[in-house]
């Protein structure tokens, strides 16, 4: 994954979404988790509309506690898909053991590893030995280093598709609920040819700060960002405190579209209907 | 795992080893890796000399680059069996997957789960639907709260014989590998009914500090140390530099004698020959 | 410091350069040292050309070893007064101690208290009982409430003109220098009326990351940026790895204006020469 | 202050007592601040016939908010004399700004430079100008060179007097107030020739912490403890969670002596009336 060995950079392409350091950043917007289908159908339209090029949600949760709501399993994964037949919104979801990677691969068009597992070394092999794109969030104790050698797993396995997230990491500062490192984009984009992008919902850890460090990650060359919204963060059944609802996401993209235009590369559209339909066909019938 | 709903302090028993807050402290030694036969069982006969009462060694290790030695495998598994036969100490090694877990219990008595895979919450699962003992290590970044969040994940699946294992936590200091959050062991003895044990080695990263810290977490009131020991550290496959060798291990036992004989909890002698020999007909049998 | 007791947002008014949130960012910009006649003037034609409105340059340096350069001293605060004198640039310098306060004073127009000091409460007092501005770094493992607790310190003592800056914090992340926290800024703007801005170059430690950290940090709300520039990083006697040189500047300068537009806060433009003029005379016969 | 050009460890003696890696670990106590004659008066008679050797207290007080006890300044000093003079105990307490250097010294045997003040280099400068003993306390935020960078300030200042004091970092951990770092103290044996020693009441946070961070800190070979004790802790004006009370602190050293002989390093007997009264007068003529 190193620049030394692959000086250009790498485009992802996820079924007609392109992640890559010369493309429009891609927005990826959706709840924590899957909770019911009206909360995700609703949540999908809205966000395709505003400008959402990929949804992400949840259907297997990773917990600190045994005891908290662990997802709809694949009842989640039926409905992420009935969610982009509708839209055309491509969709991203974790998966959390290597038995699972083929059940959600069957529904996902990108896997997420997420924090807790980035250095779950079988996780990564097993999504290495797939051609589905994954996309590795960065551990919330993991150096850059330990990161592209964990992105190394994967693509070693046979699977070159990665994009890295990064998520914020854990240092002193209790304010917010991890730090995000921004500075980690300009470092990567210059070790790796792996496209970037972050995820400042779950540095921030509550709502008002989003929007801020979504346009601080995009500034810094951030080829995507991924955001939580929930229709209704108040009830929501997990990281309600850091999603955006539905308007704030609405508002933030319109700033968003200005600053990237700012940098030279303007926000990507939604997909065409057309598109959208064709890769719906195409997912369901793998 | 909280000592409001269970204020007596738990004990552990791996057969017929018994961790436990008011029972001598339990030295734990051997290799980060099984590398060869000879390695193990030269090894393990010296460190049941001086002291030891449970050997440790890798057969599948996580290593943070793919192009690492990865371990040998069921082959280590078999070896650490051959060395529990012949010198009575009980195993302990990590597993890394939920499908691994049968396999490595079938050989060890009591499976690791390293502090990368602290939430690796299948894992977890997977070793608390069995009664194997669980050595639950702390994650490099993950606060006492979480720890323990992870240890009732093993505990709510079924097994209670969780024992944690403090191996240093990331800081910004870089003397060290890792900074041995000493004061986690009576913090834990405050919340916890469950035995904690510390791994003075992976915090020190280099051998000449794990004698002082290994009398610090004895001091401090640790049930028991593990303690990287390789008969050739310079050689070693992996973390050599952190590893004590034979003499310097057995010159640390008679300092740690002494230190828990100040603190009222005399070190255990070696399980006598016929409780080793009956262990390991036991578990030959299996 | 609260927002609590004065939720309107402050200006801070440095002899005609303004900080505040509704106002144009302030790009401050000069060497980590002024080391000679030659270097800061030349410097700071150059930055003034390019559209920074103050010069940084410390003739006090604070350093980890004493046998590092220490700063040029007074000499070096005639050197900061008269490039003011031919740019109009207002002056920022460090002061390390409560009895050097009025020396400094009569020369700076805005004087900073910089990391390693930012809990020395002594010069905190000193610097609040004047009435020129301040620029109050943050502490390298300074939180959020602490850095607002020294900020209450100057403000206590009767000067409110303090201006917060964000240099990155400490973490185990050593990539970069430091971890520029670039949530603290939009964190900072709900808890303190006071403006913040941030300096990239510190944070970053390599000037190749520091053009992405400043329109990051531009990005997420601060009120300006300090960034360090020498006319010949390869040379300079302190902080060369992360000083842009002068075309470095002024081409980041440029991405900056671009950003700053897209925010709804264009860039100031230089001062007016006979402004300039006015200010030198009046700092002249303090 | 590198072992690589002074080999041997250096004593350090403070008007009879001695810290040195062969000597006995010295037992410092006393309470955060000073806050009354009686107060100082009866905390000094407990813990030197508990086994002090020496008395801490604070007369100056860098506290977090401009609001909090700052201390009672020369009023202070003047009572941790007069418990010199009747207890024979030496005096350890706090300097926080070079002009307040030669007061301070005229009363104390050993002046403290606080963790906040690690880096205030004029102070360190100040104190590497006199003779007497200086406890130059780590930065929450320092890492090991640093520290002894700035220990080197003070030697190079011209005062070899030093002695280092571990009083934990700031990491992400927050069950305790800081992170004990015990690992600093073998490190700085390799390293460096000057004595080191540990404030577990700093690091903790809480005084059901303390007694085993100080066997913790002594078993890794601290040359002496400072242990916050308070006659009436829930009533102290500053620290009073983590300060023991007078009970707890003799029993504590009960513990300690226990330690200190199964390490071979005996705990010092407190000092002869004589040598006391000899020390009292000469230090009320300075």
């Amino acid at each position: 994954v190193s620049r030394d060995h692959h000086p250009e950079s790498s485009r992802v392409r996820v079924n007609g979404v392109v992640f890559g350091s010369d493309r429009a950043p891609v927005i990826i917007a959706g709840p924590c988790a899957v909770e019911s289908r009206d909360q995700i159908l609703d949540v999908a339209m809205r966000v395709a509309d505003a400008g959402a090029r990929m949804l992400r949600g949840g259907a297997f949760k990773p917990r600190t506690s045994p005891y908290s709501f662990q997802g709809l399993g694949e009842r989640g994964l039926e409905l992420l898909a009935e969610a982009r037949e509708r839209t055309g919104l491509r969709i991203v979801t974790e998966v959390v053991a290597p038995d699972d990677v083929e059940l959600v691969a069957g529904y996902a068009d990108m896997l997420q590893v997420g924090a807790r597992n980035m250095q779950n070394f079988r996780l990564l092999q097993a999504v290495g030995e797939r051609s589905t794109a994954v996309l590795l969030k960065r551990g919330l104790m993991s150096n850059i280093d330990e990161w592209l050698g964990a992105a190394e797993y994967v693509v070693a396995a046979g699977n070159p598709r990665v994009v890295l997230c990064e998520r914020g990491i854990r240092t002193f500062e209790t304010a917010t609920r991890n730090t995000l490192d921004v500075s980690s984009i300009p470092v990567l984009r210059d070790r790796s040819h792996l496209p970037v992008i972050a995820d400042p919902s779950h540095a921030a850890g509550r709502r008002e700060w989003v929007p801020a460090l979504s346009r601080a990650a995009l500034a810094a060359g951030a080829d995507g960002l991924v955001i939580e919204v929930h229709p209704d963060p108040e009830n929501a059944l997990s990281d309600g405190r850091q999603s955006l609802d539905l308007e704030g996401f609405r508002d933030l993209v319109v700033e968003l579209r200005d600053i990237a235009g700012a940098l030279g590369r303007p926000l990507a559209d939604r997909p065409e209907t057309s598109e959208a339909d064709g890769l719906a066909r195409r997912s369901a019938s793998r």
